[in-house]
């Protein structure tokens, strides 16, 4: 080998390894440069939840839920702002990006402080031989609190209503049509009273109204408000003979504030005047507790009622009109002064901006308001927020921020009629149509103590699946095991499927306008009771002065464990919404129900099979567009699993239509007579507020078969609203398939 | 230096040699690689916009013009179904990715076939002592066509009412005042006579239905559809005194197919029977041309009109009612058969797909259905599409494809309502409101040879002066100059700005759903007369069966040079939006033409000075709100010259700000009493369907004022559009402003 080749060797030794040097360069150059503006991978999004779930702690919502309980807080108040401007500071502290506080004007309801509310018995000359009490026993260690609101009923009408008394059962739509067919009893003119429970208060008053009655008095019954065996309270969790249940009896179906339906209660903001306002009843209304109703109740004569109109007074129940023999000469007469008036709220709203799209928004939204302490309603929701704000709060701190935006809400006013949240989202009406991903809502965390109950849209069933496997059951004999083993062995979704049941969203809490008018996917969750052995409603000491600390504290969560558990749950589905890359939304969940619900319509409709005959009723559109839709959410969700992950556009194209999916449901004229109520899917029926029916528009209209003079213009509206929801299926189907 | 320290050199350059071809590597590997999925960068495809604009030919046009003209193709008939299949496969071969028919069965109306449609003079004994012609001369070489639907009112009520004659000028709200206050005119039980122009014929027969009357007849006057010096057709482009206007009388407001309100009209849709169908008026109605019309008007009796109310009729016009001297037991006699009946209708779908963002769309939308031969009406339009959809394919099959995707539509039916482009609107109502970007429309394409005529939404003004800029002037004075500069000479927008002028949308065209039902940013341009010297009415063989391919061939535009200018401003918006990294949309022109639009209402309302200080009337908050729109448009286009392009969730983010920027000015809950009618920046007055008003909620309030029983409560509605337009202006502002 001479010198020449081994130049040549040298040469070409030093262009091996200098190419190698530079191909080495290049591909770590090409590698190393991020093709993608990407801030979390899902693994290490997956350990931030893990960290943003662990750091959650039960005696932080216990100090949060004593604080925030020490003093009445009702909407309006100065104490409410003053809440309101505390709970902002705490979250500025925990680590939010920004937190305002949002006001608006909106028309609230007051009892006259210097005229009470009152139910009197009067005697043929007039003087009140009887008078229902003036307030609640306060409970003990709250003597000295000022400002506890008598029960009263908000946005009453004022009057001195005066006449017989007939007893309506529950007040629902068929007790008055059973009274009036079956019994002969006309209320026009009568004072009507009436059990709470069952359906919401405002549709009692409004079935009231409808019958011509001047006046109403709702009454808890220890039916429905006692659990057998449970001594009341303090001693146990029933509601006392002296405890009322507080509410509006509203009948705004979604609108919002009384006097600006549509529109944010501005200071610019036109106000009808308010004789005009929405859903304002037209007769006094008033509430009460057993005791009171027991002296109203016992002297009545008339007919004997059926059994299941009969409750657990210790007297005779009967319909009325009037009272019985020496008591026919005495009426009964309301004296209610309660004041409508225009009042300043405040809503509390704190963001994490979101690192990639931070125009993509995830809400966790619930009340502050109290009717009094709010020791279960709404405080053991708002200790909850509290701490989620904190953990998550901890984790920016550490430098995390999540893929999308995160928005907390402490709304006001939710007790008046769900103001806070309706009018702020009157306000970002634009904003929220074109960026909600979701509202999750934090109303009240517990109102039993068996387990876990969710309501929610489909599409969010599988994620609530994934992040109750994640939790701990909070259940003593279930030490070990996660949440949703616990849920799942004791709420199985019997029928449907083996997996633990979720239930539709009815209405009465915030998510009602994220979810039924503006059609952003929803959800709630809380602890409950046994719904198979637990008949009572709602809980017993609802909206009394009984809701106190330590009610949750002795009795629903002494270890804190449950209202933790509530507060993972939540926050767990809140930060896989914000922080997932392709959002966890399932819609063949969506076709599933969709299944059902299409069923279960058509089988209510079979009780009239000659009629379906006889007007041509078909539901054949609306089975045809739900295999439509059944095949386009398939189709999504298989093109998804080759979906190039790497491609922001495309994340963003898949994401933009699994969060559109429930805006596509929103029909833009709302159900009839409803604009506001605009989800074809989901809403309440018009005859209770609280229950979420399937295909409600259908639903009603064949709710009016049974009652229509005109069963031939009846049937036209069940078929007009099963095309609809036709309609609204198949439209739905079109943005899950290929955008062109 | 010793052998150590040469090494040590030799061994330092090794080093830095190999780390330079490293760093080389690195750095090359850096920038080689691709940072994200782009199409096209602006730069080139400006580039395919030169090839774009230049491949379009006038010869083409005209050719598209002579095939689509040959025989009359009206909505629901064999023929412009035939036409319909034809448009598809010619769309398929010059290259687009997909075209589908897409039919709806929808309310049409047409002549009874046996029992002709005509007006009579009756004398006391019942006998018809003249009669109006059943159809109009038909123009020569076209003698053996037969199909050519006679002159009529469609959806016309059928009826034979007869009584006297009550001339009531355009038939507009205030010819109506005029009469029945400084009149004293009663029209109730009386046929009246209107002519034709100034507004929507629809309008007029509701002013008709209103003052009471049984019967309207539209007439064309030589006053509104002559033009001095002209010679009638076929020697001019002037009415000959035996043509008359054809025409749908509804008063849709939008409403689409009058059976099926907000829903597409497919095959399960639910129907509203004919009765209740939207807009359909009650009485007959009935056209006629100006030789039968002076044999109507001129034995007429009663009052001497003002000479504004005169036409151009050779007799002495009489506002009646009823005739003169020996004619006063003669009687007029309407004999109207007009049937209607649910028709298929056929649209037709072409669509490029979108490179980048399949999941927006550009739409480029016109109709294909005409009265008779559509010569200019719709047929210029359509053939200027035909050519914009062969240079698009051609691009197409060259490899090029727009960032997003592009949607060309032959619609139906849109003399019969806007029904074919309405039904599909509804059908597809959840793609457009989360996907639209934009829609051009593309009717008449010609009603006069001055200069260019736009009519815009604001956001789009600066795109209309770029493309125009890019295109020459079809002028013969002006050749060698670009369309923007002889459109500038010809029509500048004096007051306002140094620039062509561009007006409002208004309604009357197939853009009616996309712009003002859905907020989407619309617009539409054609060539048009001189507005300063020619004050006919549109022009003046309208919706005749003069309408020929030689009227136009002839007279409007011998060389199709004006045409072809207008297929390239057509053409060039919708390539530019969707084929721009950034959407081409201007949010300062939409604050500047707001700011303007709020002085004018502004204007507008101060004749009635005491009026606004009695019921304090403050357009404050109106104005506050513009300013802050105003601050939020600028502020986002300084952040946009910031922006970050090679980042695409960036591009996309401000893109969707842009593309639902439009969206935002929408009001869910409608115009009062027009639900589809939401836009709140630009809507019809409720007076005249044609005419584009600003602020028109506002406006119309307004106009009530002057006619209202009850002045406060007419100025309160005032009070709440103002609060609603401000809200409106509010929340587009939140639109633009940095996400969180």
């Amino acid at each position: 080998m001479g010198v020449h080749n081994s130049r040549l060797v040298k040469l070409f030794c030093w262009f091996v390894v200098v190419t190698a040097f530079f191909l080495n360069g290049f591909l770590i150059g090409w590698y190393a440069r991020p093709t993608q503006t990407q801030s979390n991978s899902d693994a290490e999004s997956h350990g931030y939840l893990r960290d943003f779930l662990d750091e959650m702690q039960a005696d932080n919502i216990k100090q949060y839920l004593r604080k925030f309980t020490r003093l009445p807080h009702l909407a309006g108040t100065e104490q409410n702002h003053r809440l309101a401007l505390e709970i902002r500071d705490e979250w500025l502290r925990f680590g939010l990006d920004s937190v305002d506080i949002v006001p608006y004007d909106v028309l609230l309801s007051y009892p006259n402080q210097t005229r009470p509310n009152y139910i009197s018995i009067v005697d043929d000359q007039g003087s009140e031989v009887f008078n229902t009490s003036l307030s609640e026993p306060v409970p003990e260690g709250y003597e000295d609190i000022s400002d506890i609101v008598p029960p009263y009923s908000a946005f009453s009408a004022k009057g001195q209503p005066e006449g017989d008394l007939v007893y309506v059962n529950y007040g629902r739509t068929e007790d008055f049509f059973q009274l009036e067919r079956e019994m002969g009893i006309n209320c026009t003119g009568k004072i009507v009273i009436a059990r709470y429970g069952k359906i919401f208060r405002g549709n009692k008053v409004k079935n009231a109204i409808l019958a011509g009655a001047t006046g109403i008095i709702l009454f808890s019954d220890p039916a429905d408000y006692c659990a057998p065996g449970v001594k009341t309270y303090p001693d146990g969790w029933n509601l006392p003979g002296g405890g009322a249940q507080r509410g509006n009896v509203l009948n705004l179906n979604g609108a919002g504030d009384p006097l600006t339906p549509g529109y944010p209660a501005k200071e610019y903001t036109y106000r009808l005047s308010v004789d005009k306002g929405v859903g304002l009843p037209k007769i006094p209304v008033h509430p009460i507790g057993y005791t009171d109703a027991a002296n109203l109740l016992k002297n009545m004569g008339g007919l004997i009622p059926p059994n299941n109109w009969k409750g657990d007074l210790n007297i005779s129940y009967r319909i009325g009109p009037g009272f019985t023999a020496e008591f026919t000469t005495q009426k009964v007469r309301m004296n209610i002064h309660t004041n409508n008036q225009v009042t300043r709220i405040y809503n509390v709203i704190g963001k994490i901006r979101g690192a990639v799209e931070p125009d993509r928004y995830v809400i966790l939204g619930g009340h502050r308001d109290a009717w009094v302490f709010g020791g279960i309603d709404p405080v053991t929701g708002a200790a909850v927020v509290h701490e989620s704000v904190r953990s998550a709060g901890k984790l920016v701190n550490q430098g995390w921020r999540p893929r999308r935006t995160i928005i907390f809400a402490s709304w006001d006013a939710e007790e008046f009629g769900l103001l806070g949240s309706t009018e702020w989202a009157e306000d970002n009406s634009r904003l929220l149509q074109e960026r909600g991903v979701a509202y999750i809502n934090a109303d009240s965390a517990i109102e039993g103590t068996y387990t876990l109950r969710i309501d929610c849209t489909p599409s969010l069933h599988s994620l609530v699946y994934d992040v109750t496997k994640q939790i701990g059951s909070p259940d003593e004999e279930h030490a070990g095991i996660s949440l949703y083993e616990s849920w799942h062995k004791k709420d199985n979704w019997t029928g449907d499927r083996d997996a633990p049941r979720i239930s539709k969203l009815g209405s009465g809490s915030d998510f009602e306008a994220y979810f039924i008018r503006l059609g952003i996917a929803s959800g709630r969750a809380r602890y409950t009771k046994d719904r198979k052995t637990e008949r009572y409603s709602s809980y017993p000491v609802y909206h009394s002065v009984y809701e106190t600390f330590e009610l949750v504290e002795r009795f629903y969560d002494p270890s804190f464990r449950k209202l933790l558990a509530v507060a993972q749950v939540r926050g767990g589905l809140i930060f896989q919404l914000a922080d997932s890359q392709l959002l966890p939304l399932d819609c063949n969940e969506y076709a599933f129900s969709l299944n059902k619900y299409s069923r279960s319509i058509f089988q209510l409709a079979q009780k009239h099979q000659g009629d379906l005959l006889k007007y041509q009723v078909s539901f054949d559109s609306l089975f045809s567009a739900v295999d439509n839709f059944t095949a386009a959410a398939r189709d999504f969700h298989d093109r998804l699993t080759h979906l190039d992950l790497t491609n922001p556009m495309e994340v963003r194209m898949v994401n933009d239509q699994m969060m559109y999916l429930e805006r596509a449901f929103v029909d833009p004229l709302g159900l009839p007579g409803r604009p506001f109520y605009r989800h074809i899917i989901f809403a309440p029926s018009s005859h209770n507020k609280y229950a979420g029916e399937s295909f409600p528009g259908i639903y009603d209209a064949m709710f009016d078969i049974e009652n229509s003079e005109d069963p031939a213009a009846a049937w036209e509206e069940v078929k007009r609203q099963i095309s609809v929801a036709a309609f609204t299926v198949h439209a739905a189907a079109t943005t899950l398939m290929p955008a062109a």
